[in-house]
């Protein structure tokens, strides 16, 4: 068993990624870490039961958070860290130096030694790890996931690119609320019977990010696809699922039925099969013009499958479409997204499984 | 004082008639027309608190309903319709021979020789009347105002319009629930912690109405704009005041600054002045990035003014502009804006005031 | 394998029963009956994914909705039916005649020779069922379960009465949107930001159910518990989950300690062991001040474990005690306590398994 | 004019008590105080337009906030003090020494020679306030208002207590969220589809307060109502607006009928008359069952009309009585309160109207 760290554990994403290593078939989770606030409790005691963490097996409950201070990177073989961006910058360095670090912040994202990486989109990426590894000295890296709404967008956009190309893509998110984490969180006083137009600093995110991910390793570093994309994002009163609402213009003209096609293949062949939270589609295509909803659709495939709908044509991009995404924004968004790129990491480059 | 009815008065948007009518300076509510069922009931028996009616007047109180069977359309000078469309086809000609009807309904909006009027956009095709008239031998006529997602829309678009042409509009509703009525409507179960991702007609009549209202009246018809807009239109869980994220290609290239600018001109200098349900404002922008929000901005102007933020630049559309935009789907978008529409044409029109 | 028909198969609580029975080791469904709207469509385009059903197994996908009227009792062992009050009456009689008839309905509730069964609550009534038959000529046998509210009520008030007595129960109950069904069900515009204080029938059904449930069984009849029961039932934006703020004043003084005791061992030890449907606790106590919360507890024990918290000794009925309860109402609410109930008399009463 | 300070003013209370004072015609604004991270800020841009706070009238925009350090007593006439509990206890005897101070805060509502004040039920114990003055040598002094379920609840039994006695009184309270305030407040993700059952320090305060309000002054002291209370408080997914399930055992033998003729009596015949913020009716009962409701009823009289509806006798308590009450938690029970009392004191006490 590998033995693992979440280090930022008392958080929305850290509970999350406690929730899937529990009973893990490669990961054992032995460290869990956080600010000195909660050092010496028991696990068992900081789960979120609004969080949806699962209850815990006997080895678990009993396991003592540990402050940052205290925590030994050596003791473990893979880290998870989910603190907040800020404190990254400083500590997921210093556990590179050894360790393999799987990160769910914006910490280094746009770091040109580093690749975004987002499970069954850019394996491709990964060998830019080695050039990471060399310019640091680190026996370890640093892999950050993407944001949340990035996560959904670029799983649908890349069976676009890879068989029409992608010009001009146009998105209006409807953001849920454990996006935004816990403390502080959206207050229930601003959003019942509301939704707030703005989430600061996401739009940035979401039109910076997919053009990394999407982008091409040439050497020792990814030029960055070359499409325009604009974002809205808003905040609506959902609990989990992120639902995007998406035009795109694409090179070569096609059609909703040709889109589809590639979309539902490009669900099911994907280079993740066999790893313990590859979902059986990571992409999948619905008729019925009602769905995706976030209530209904948010935990297909454990919370890890996207799901497309209302696949027509876009007037405003003749030749191109227009669809409606719905991801788990705490599962593949977030959690569930680490854990998979951990596993695929864990196999594909680090030959551990 | 001009004696009106309001016929389908039990509905979400008559019940939004009759609120806006009470007290009203020039519209006398003397007939109060619904189905055989209510027939003989007190209006103040049939008000729904829920659609948020304020306490009756005396004289209103004891109103009885009448049968559309029974409603002898001589005995009063206007009427607003807020029946089914259906319903609509076959009672608005009826009444349109001897009287003026303003409706709520879709029943005539794509009629060749009826202008699509909305209050501060497009009095200059209120002529189309006279035609209407003629073609059909009626004293009276039919005006119908917009869908409720195209009043707020093309409020925002019009001195988009005018002062640098549009040539692609690409936009994304979250819609309130009040649009969509309240029997059946939206059921409690489907939206909770939810989005619906779709509404059945809504986005071709978001396609299609701007067009025409936004065209040119030559002669005895009009010519409808040329622009291309694309509309994906969603339920969100909202009371009232629908959203809009609106992404604009202008003929001419601006910016935010100068869109902002023609925005607030606009909203202030327009030819409603003077009646009664005209605000000071018709469109009004603000800086604060969150907002438009529904729960705060839809009552401004008692619910008539639109707000328009977070005006940027758009990517997707150099040189074009992206905007958010709120109006409340029962104020300016249903009875509110057929009020205000019933009061510039008894000035403007028919010379009543 | 039992052969069984669903009843009623498109309301909220027919479409959990299909749930409750797909891959049920005991039971086969294999008539899934509604009204003649519905005939002949596949089961698996009337299934509401909103409801929360699973996707359905291939055998039941393609299963044919037969209408009441060609429905022939004859073809199944065992019968759920789900269908309204009004529609109950008719219909469960006809069926009792040759099968078992297990009932979600009120229709005969009240019935003098009907026991009013609650799995791990009232099996001593079971022996009822005999008069029925013979008093009717039956072969089959009507078990109606309880209210939805009352199943959570009276698992919590048992143990209670069992070790303390019972004489005045005050109750005050915030029940879930999914117990009022979804056609028309509560409109999503009349409950968000929003309770409703009344519920039509209900506050009579929690006053009197109850006392039916708690009663002992003298030779043909049941007498009813003598403690007094008063509700007032209220309408809460949740989905699911039913919560009472229940005061109990016992005949003999007792305290939080002991009935928590109390209760504990009860929801362990019950007669409903080794049945499919049994939870392993019927009933748990929390400690944490803030449990049971609808969202959270709402799917303990896979929706049938009622959980208790916030017991507390009550001034108003000194020696008394005062708690909050939380039950699924779509699960130990209505068909899992359906489906639970059946397989305790398929077990105990029918000697079918 | 009297001049007036707000302590505390960017908080959920403080910020309605600016709401409630503008325009007002008896107290001027002049002093806005805050914390130190406030200081020096214009009025205009701490005021949330999520508490629903109106536009600002020029005067009071410019208005600059000053730390509770800068804040002279000496320069107004009277003091609002909607600090922490626990600031309240060092700040409002250090104003009072020469100021009136009208507190929202629970720190002084137990002290034995403070009167609990609640406008239209107590004012018979305004005298205390002489005695508190002589005891502490002051010239002004410290009012506390009730907590914002109390508020309600005590306007619904003072005239049940006046005709037919109090012996018991069994409530569950469904509290809304801005009674939580907004700095920390209810996490979204905690609220929606979801209940809370349990609010810290609520029940304690319901269960004591008003025995003092309705409490009998004798010389120099308050001799508290001897009835026996027992709440159970929970927080439910609205805005505003707590709603009340009340159970009430009376000395006298009562009815449905009795209590509603003496409830609207009282709701009408009160020493408030007069004074800007009374409300026409402080009381009003409704016949319709499905009222009262959060959101249709909570504006009634501006925020200071407490609602009554579902009248009817209660079977656990032979003769007595139950009822739900709804009343604004921001209006009467908050702000709106303070205010009130401050009007009441400033004719009836101070003599300066």
């Amino acid at each position: 068993m590998i033995k693992t760290a979440v280090v930022g554990a008392t958080g929305v994403v850290g509970q999350g990624l406690i929730n899937r290593l529990m009973g893990h078939p490669w990961f054992k989770l032995t460290r869990v870490v956080a600010s000195e606030r909660s050092r010496g409790k028991k696990l068992e005691h900081v789960l979120a039961a609004s969080d949806g963490v699962k209850e815990l097996p006997e080895d678990l409950a009993g396991l003592e958070i540990i402050s940052t201070g205290d925590f030994r990177v050596e003791d473990v073989d893979l880290i998870f860290s989910a603190v907040e961006a800020g404190v990254a910058r400083g500590l997921e360095p210093e556990y590179a130096r050894v360790r393999p670090v799987v990160s769910t912040t914006s910490a280094f994202r746009h770091d040109p030694h580093t690749p975004l990486l987002m499970g069954g989109v850019n394996a491709e990426h990964v060998p830019l790890l080695r050039v990471q590894q060399k310019k640091h000295g680190w026996q370890g890296f640093i892999v950050p996931k993407p944001n949340c709404t990035v996560a959904g967008l670029v799983i649908t956009l890349k069976p676009i690119q890879e068989r029409f190309g992608l010009k001009r893509v146009a998105l209006t998110s409807l953001q849920a609320l454990s996006g935004a984490g816990r403390s502080p969180g959206v207050a229930s006083l601003d959003i019942i019977d509301n939704i707030l137009p703005f989430i600061a600093g996401e739009e940035e995110k979401v039109e910076q990010e997919p053009k990394k991910i999407l982008g091409v390793l040439t050497g020792e570093e990814i030029k960055p696809a070359t499409f325009t994309i604009n974002a809205t994002c808003t905040r609506v009163p959902v609990l989990d699922g992120h639902l995007l609402s998406i035009m795109v213009e694409t090179e070569k003209r096609t059609t909703p039925a040709e889109v589809g096609e590639v979309m539902k293949t490009y669900g099911r062949e994907h280079e993740l099969t066999g790893l313990p939270h590859a979902p059986q589609e990571i992409l999948t295509v619905t008729e019925d013009p009602f769905r995706p909803q976030p209530r209904l659709d948010r935990n297909k495939g454990n919370g890890m499958t996207v799901t497309v709908g209302r696949l027509a044509s876009a007037p405003v991009f003749p030749g191109g479409i227009k669809y409606v995404a719905l991801s788990s924004n705490t599962g593949i968004g977030a959690a569930g997204g680490a854990v998979l790129m951990a596993e695929y990491l864990a196999r594909e480059f680090l030959n551990w499984v």
